[in-house]
């Protein structure tokens, strides 16, 4: 068996075909840059926010989860900078009025060999003006002059007459764990070093490149916050660094597409920060970032809402700010890298071939495929189908010859394909295929959810 | 035993001195009907959520689940009839400018007696003239007259140079199913009838009277919309009643606290609409609802789109819109009612009061407490949390006496306290305290796991 070159456009043709992804308000000609997740993809998206909960939440010591309101407080947005500092240097094609990202541009332009985003405005419009670059959309060089855009989604609510309140779609769920920090400590008790996790939707305003579930107006965040003394920060950010990667590599990317990548340029109050990449079928890009960022956050809350947030040391009797190690990761962009790494197409021995998604079984949207292999076997199918439905998400399929059916579920990465023929009746025995080696052994029914459940566990 | 009467300060007061809910953005004095889910109250909802939809997409035939983004093209809200018609009729104090809505009012003011739901604004304007009825708020009787304001929240993109997209914040789950109604047909191969469930968050510019988790502007939706024929359509209606019912009853809501509710009021459109209500503190509530919403809204989806919304019936090649049955459900008010119901308060033999939360095993936070009974039994104890919490959310207490520590776990309804004591050391038991019982049996570290997953199967 041979493996054959991924590209973008395969992942996408098969999300919208086999119902992982279908382009968000398509009947409506869609909505630039949102997507939306069809039956399987929503299974496999939250399949992967459930392993990394268990991960962070679950199984870490001295973790702890959060939810916080996407709508939130606007000073929550003075406090962390963002109203004064989120936005991007834009420019419009006078021309086709088209906008774009002046860093994009020339980014684009110099394919990479140039860092844009360590540039100042002035400098990119001199990289912009000396070598002419073009309008993408229309092609000619006929440039505004660069402007700052926000980045945030600004809504109102108006609940007195004749007053507006300016409110914010949130653009990360790190502030909603930041100002229910002391919350968090005091009903959980925790001391340091603890952490809070938060999965939730992010929005921007960005004019994006696209590229599918990479960069969107609308994402889902994991994030972590581990709370911590500053004297120890920097080996947590190094131990977090480890654990993201391990993380990454046991949801089943391999390790030669994940590598480090620091930034070039720091926050002035950030100590480290890095991202990790995955090698997408478009190049290297951002699949998550570990940063450091001091005692920045709290203080600017603690200052504007003049609330104490520092930690009382039930020991020492100091009080003070914690430092904060962030951890955050995009679930749309890991399910992409997932199903990008799991795709293949396997040129088998009689010439044929079948496109597999290798999921690790603990993802995998559906985890069983229950297949009456003639008609008149659904009735025995369909009990064993719903005995099984009561433990893990299970398709039932009884259209088809067993080889179609058997291609359809390998293009939707379900592991075990559970098959119901005559002998089923005689034994209660079914065949269980294996996604992978495409073997087959015979197993009694009853043995089917532990037999499963083993495979399933992560 | 007796029980005490459950009162919803009670219920608020336990929520945030716990970490079950805090008020949202609260070192900001909090962002007015906004609530902050904590490390206990995440798990919750996350488990209620779980809970549905093992039982509305994983165990029910023909069921599938999808996650459309929660910005979608303004043409759905426009199809939908949200952007003519969603809004509430509001009345501004002249004297102390505050807004309200008129048929809460007039509610209000008739202490329920009156339907405001159904009647229109002259009708709602004579009674409140007639009855004078005053602000609540500054107590003068000074009004304007009504206006209706728009219930969804606008925002805009900015793509082009001098243009502004609006954007809306979706008010409902359920027009991003009906927009993939086709999509999720098409590679499903779902024949009718079926049915698509959604999750997520959607968002209401309402004037609430607050009443804690039951009125937010921000909300998280459970939507289940079955596509069927019309002529199956009300016995499907019926069938879905019962299996809302039974739901909330599994969840662990007591028979005599549900309700059926018929709407006062129904959409032209509509040929049937019924809520489940629940008993809460304050008295009965929606819970959530069941609409027969006819083939209006692909419908009107198709007409708007130019996009045939017809399903093809591949047996008899009929090609016809299909009806649809919702069933709609709040997570965040399903959170509230199984909290109401689980609180208790229990004087024990000895006079003391306990605070305990009867959840199901299913939904609670916290599966099991890992607790050594003395601070040198902690090693062992962490082994022990460490192995469970592969399985399992635990919590980890070491702090206190052992009977303060089965009181804190009371009150957030752990069902198992497993005690780590020097007998463990000699022979790898350990004893299991149920919380309902509080009865303590002793158990080989070995058992623990599959007695706890025979416990939580739900």
């Amino acid at each position: 068996m041979e493996k054959t070159k991924v590209t973008m456009d395969k992942i996408v043709n098969l999300c919208k075909s086999r119902g992982f992804v279908y382009p968000g308000s398509e009947i409506y000609n869609g909505f630039a840059n949102t997507w939306d997740f069809g039956p399987v993809g929503v299974e496999l998206k939250n399949n992967i926010k459930r392993a990394w909960w268990k991960r962070f939440v679950q199984e870490e010591p001295n973790s702890y989860g959060a939810d916080a309101d996407i709508l939130m407080n606007p000073n929550v947005w003075q406090a962390s900078g963002h109203i004064q500092a989120f936005s991007d240097p834009k420019m419009d094609c006078k021309s086709c009025k088209q906008r774009f990202r002046a860093d994009n541009l020339v980014e684009e332009h110099s394919k990479g060999s140039v860092k844009a985003e360590a540039m100042t405005n002035e400098e990119l419009e001199a990289y912009i003006n000396e070598h002419k670059v073009k309008c993408p959309h229309c092609g000619n060089f006929n440039w505004t002059q660069i402007r700052q855009f926000k980045l945030m989604f600004e809504t109102s609510r108006g609940t007195v007459d004749g007053e507006k309140d300016v409110v914010y779609l949130r653009p990360e769920t790190a502030q909603g764990v930041y100002v229910n920090f002391l919350n968090v400590q005091r009903t959980t008790r925790a001391r340091l070093p603890f952490s809070v996790s938060q999965v939730g939707k992010s929005f921007r305003n960005e004019i994006t490149p696209g590229n599918f579930l990479l960069r969107t107006i609308e994402f889902e965040q994991m994030e972590h916050q581990t709370f911590c003394r500053a004297e120890e920060s920097m080996e947590i950010y190094e131990k977090t660094k480890q654990k993201a990667l391990q993380f990454a590599e046991d949801l089943g990317l391999k390790a030669e597409n994940l590598r480090f990548h620091d930034h070039d340029k720091l926050a002035f109050y950030a100590k480290a920060a890095c991202d990790i990449q995955f090698k997408y079928p478009i190049g290297w890009e951002e699949l998550n970032g570990i940063h450091h960022r001091s005692t920045h956050d709290l203080t600017q809350h603690q200052n504007l809402s003049g609330k104490s947030l520092a930690y009382l040391d039930p020991v020492t009797n100091e009080k003070f700010i914690p430092t904060v190690v962030e951890y955050a990761i995009g679930a749309d962009r890991l399910t992409l890298a997932v199903l990008c790494e799991a795709y293949d197409e396997e040129v088998l021995a009689d010439g044929e071939t079948r496109v597999v998604l290798h999921f690790i079984p603990a993802i995998a949207p559906y985890k069983v495929a229950v297949l009456p292999l003639q008609k008149n076997l659904s009735e025995k199918a369909r009990e064993i189908n719903e005995m099984l439905s009561k433990h893990f998400m299970c398709d039932y399929d009884e259209a088809g010859s067993i080889g179609k059916r058997y291609r359809r579920q390998d293009e939707i990465g379900t592991p075990f394909c559970v098959t119901i023929d005559f002998q089923t009746l005689d034994d209660n025995t079914v065949t269980v295929r294996d996604r992978d080696t495409m073997q087959q052994i015979r197993l009694k029914v009853d043995e089917l959810v532990a037999y499963v459940n083993e495979k399933i566990f992560w």
